[in-house]
């Protein structure tokens, strides 16, 4: 059951759903300039998390959040924690605010946004303050928002709000049984929310979560992220001689740590590219041949992609698309190396010890802590008996995956491809956000991802920006799946009559 | 000629060789305690060479060698030079002072010593301070000579000082043909003795040089070092992408140059532990059977060489001993890497660059030049087109090796042989010593190194030691290598009529 059939009772006027829907589109044309003026209220407040100097601010900006949230019916309690407190908001109850919502139901959604930012430094590199938001006309006409936060996430998550209060000043209500969780700590970890989806889980357990929090394919392509990348960090510290040698005297004796790291770091890579550690692969599986497609027609070339950087020959399995290899297969990376002498000039030493740090992708339901085993056997086998090695754990998340069965995607792509007049590409993310795999793994649910973030909007750097175009379309975007998701099949049916 | 006829004419009354060198064995035993008492006077002077707080302390030191040198009837001068002085003394003219001795006849010598020494820091781990020279009696009733430079290298060149002084107390004139030369830049890395070598070669070059700065087998068996490493030094700068990354984003697609320069140096060496590189082995020579044999005796265990530094498994060439390991074999070691996030914790970074020094010891007539190409080939080798290379040079000098067939390198051995009644051998270092390959390029002479330091000294650490049964002995060595260096064929002939 949705909220058009209330409407329609509380209107006495029966309007048509694609009615409803063009009234909420028209009123966030109307209102777009109340909608900056809105973003740009909450992007003043210098809600820098990982600086205990803006606690005050961080509190300032979740109430902020919670008065609007309030203003638009959702009933709403900023929850401490033992950081940044967490505004959670819940629609006002009605007969889908309990339990799981039945066959063909609109599914009750949990929005996940964040209301923190990162650190402005270099502040000298901004070329305005980064709590003074502003709009820039760029050469050719394009409008950008220009703050700190303007993109991730404040603007990116009033994309959302906004749609939500479109429908609430057209219908009266919200379009869904929504649940808001803005935590106050993506910018330094999230550290304690992963505590508090687990402490509340009943109450933020819904069918369904809804993210804006990733990038569009393009400036024109509006994307869906249907998969993160997990993540396994290690540490791995060599100790051959209990000291460092002079390698005039020991050079050919004595067992050298970095030849041992570099040998071990070598052999973890096939010539072709593939990971060598036993059973990696393990839980990894291929894409559906529809979306192999999809990836195909994108046409990210190695040249497009890697030129940016300064490369220009791929470096993962062959065989692999670029964008499979960035996206949706495993990568296993050192991500640092220290041994020896590293300074100026030369010193002719074998060191005692040497250091790498390694990390890996993970996608599809590779286990991490039996990558991680895997990792550690794979070491340990290639050491001599005379040589230690110690392993330190920095991090373990495995990958999420949204169902591609799940009805949300479908009706998100649809909803995408008509805003966008451009067909929505579903897409994975190298990168980890590892509160959406407790989403899956602790509520049990789905997330759908969609986000309107370009790759130039400067996201952690200075000069922070947020298309107006996007923000402007990203509200209409998510205006759009609303309605989708509200739309039942049981009123699908009755239509059809 | 040598001296003894010299000293026959002069006393009138004929001693044999032997009653001479009787004589001045006595001698250095009767002398001990004044021989001790000058060097600890020069062990007083503060000559530390790299710190130019010290400049003041190395003159008084060259000064107070010069000093030492004339009262036992060198000439000699002090030679300036962009850092500090060289000591240049010669053995007063004779017959054998100009042109190269003939078939059968002395060697004309260059004895190569140093005065300076190595900075005493860290002060606070001296037992007493480092420029009061005492002598300490362990349990077991072994005494040591305590001080900064009490073996390296004020004490093992007294030794040789000292024995020329018994001569002339017993002879009234000096064993051989001898030019001093002593500087005070080795622990510097004698930057400006390579060229005053080559400004003064004529007056240099004699028919083989001496140099008391190595050591003994083990405190019972003393050891002529017949060959020293060479070294070429290189450091290899890889970069891949224009800036790091994140490995969410680029893993799997950019190239990591902690891997390319892990595959490269494990590439390296081959699982038999020789090096890959092509042509690394051209010029490398097997050691004379004999030799082998020798070194064979000498039951150098792994386990022996190993345990004190807390390893057991040689990691050189397999099928060859852990002596040829670490002296007569050429390697290649990996002295310093760095590269990637190398703090606290976990950053997902793919670095754009990395760095690795890496150095080969040379032996025999491996050509420092050529190696160096054939690294710097093989790294290119295995880069891809999108990777860059920038190569630094350090170092480069050629291997040293005594000619086995020197007819010093025999007199030498037996006059050892003779003092320590334990066979002495030869062995080659894993070091190096620059000036030495200058001696045989620049000059054309070999070297006769022999030295009698121990394993336990402290050299150019805290608490340095010379034994003072080595420095007793070793005076006791130079004296009878003296005698039987001065003994020429003509005579043996004579004296077997």
């Amino acid at each position: 059951m949705a909220f058009f059939d209330d409407y329609k009772v509380l209107m006495g006027d029966p309007m048509t759903e694609s009615d409803v829907l063009a009234s909420v589109l028209d009123r966030v044309d109307r209102d777009l300039d109340a909608s900056l003026e809105r973003l740009f209220a909450l992007l003043r407040i210098q809600s820098v998390s990982t600086d205990p100097a803006y606690v005050p601010y961080c509190r300032q900006a979740a109430e902020h959040v919670a008065a609007d949230l309030r203003s638009i019916g959702f009933q709403v309690s900023l929850r401490p924690t033992d950081g940044h407190p967490v505004v959670v908001g819940k629609s006002a109850s009605g007969k889908n605010g309990n339990g799981h919502t039945g066959r063909g139901e609109a599914p009750r959604v949990l929005f996940y946004g964040h209301y923190d930012v990162q650190p402005v430094d270099p502040l000298d590199l901004w070329q305005t303050p980064p709590f003074e938001p502003r709009i820039e006309t760029l050469d050719g006409g394009r409008k950008i928002i220009v703050a700190r936060g303007a993109c991730d996430d404040k603007g990116q998550a009033m994309t959302f709000i906004e749609a939500c209060r479109a429908f609430k000043a057209v219908t009266g209500t919200l379009p869904l049984d929504i649940t808001m969780l803005i935590e106050g700590e993506e910018e330094c970890g999230s550290k304690n929310l992963f505590g508090f989806v687990r402490d509340n889980a009943a109450e933020l357990r819904r069918d369904l979560a809804l993210v804006c929090d990733t990038g569009m394919w393009d400036a024109a392509t509006p994307s869906i992220t249907t998969s993160l990348r997990g993540l396994v960090y290690e540490e791995v510290k060599l100790t051959c001689a209990d000291r460092d040698l002079h390698s005039g005297l020991f050079g050919g004796a004595a067992r050298n740590p970095i030849h041992v790291l570099a040998d071990v770091l070598s052999a973890m890579h096939r010539p072709d590219g593939s990971v060598a550690i036993p059973g990696f692969y393990d839980g990894v599986r291929e894409l559906p041949a529809d979306i192999k497609v999809d990836l195909e027609g994108l046409g990210l070339t190695p040249e497009k992609f890697l030129a940016p950087i300064g490369l220009k020959i791929p470096a993962g399995e062959k065989g692999r698309m670029l964008i499979e290899q960035i996206s949706t297969r495993p990568t296993a990376e050192v991500n640092g190396i220290i041994g020896g002498y590293t300074g100026e000039g030369a010193k002719t030493v074998i060191p005692g010890k040497a250091m790498a740090k390694v990390s890996f992708r993970l996608v599809g339901a590779q286990d991490p802590e039996k990558i991680r085993a895997a990792f550690r056997d794979f070491i340990r086998a290639r050491l001599s008996a005379d040589c230690k090695v110690e392993f330190g754990n920095f991090t373990s998340a495995p990958a999420f995956d949204v169902a591609f069965d799940n009805p949300a995607l479908a009706k998100a792509r649809t909803a995408l491809t008509e805003e966008w007049g451009r067909k929505a590409v579903t897409v994975g993310a190298g990168g980890s956000i590892p509160i959406v795999g407790d989403f899956k793994t602790v509520l049990g649910m789905d997330t759908l991802m969609v986000g309107f973030a370009l790759d130039d909007d400067r996201v952690h750097s200075p000069n922070e920006k947020f298309d107006l175009k996007c923000f402007h379309k990203g509200i209409r975007s998510w205006a759009r799946i609303l309605a989708a998701l509200a739309e039942t099949d049981d009123r699908r049916r009755r239509q059809a009559v």
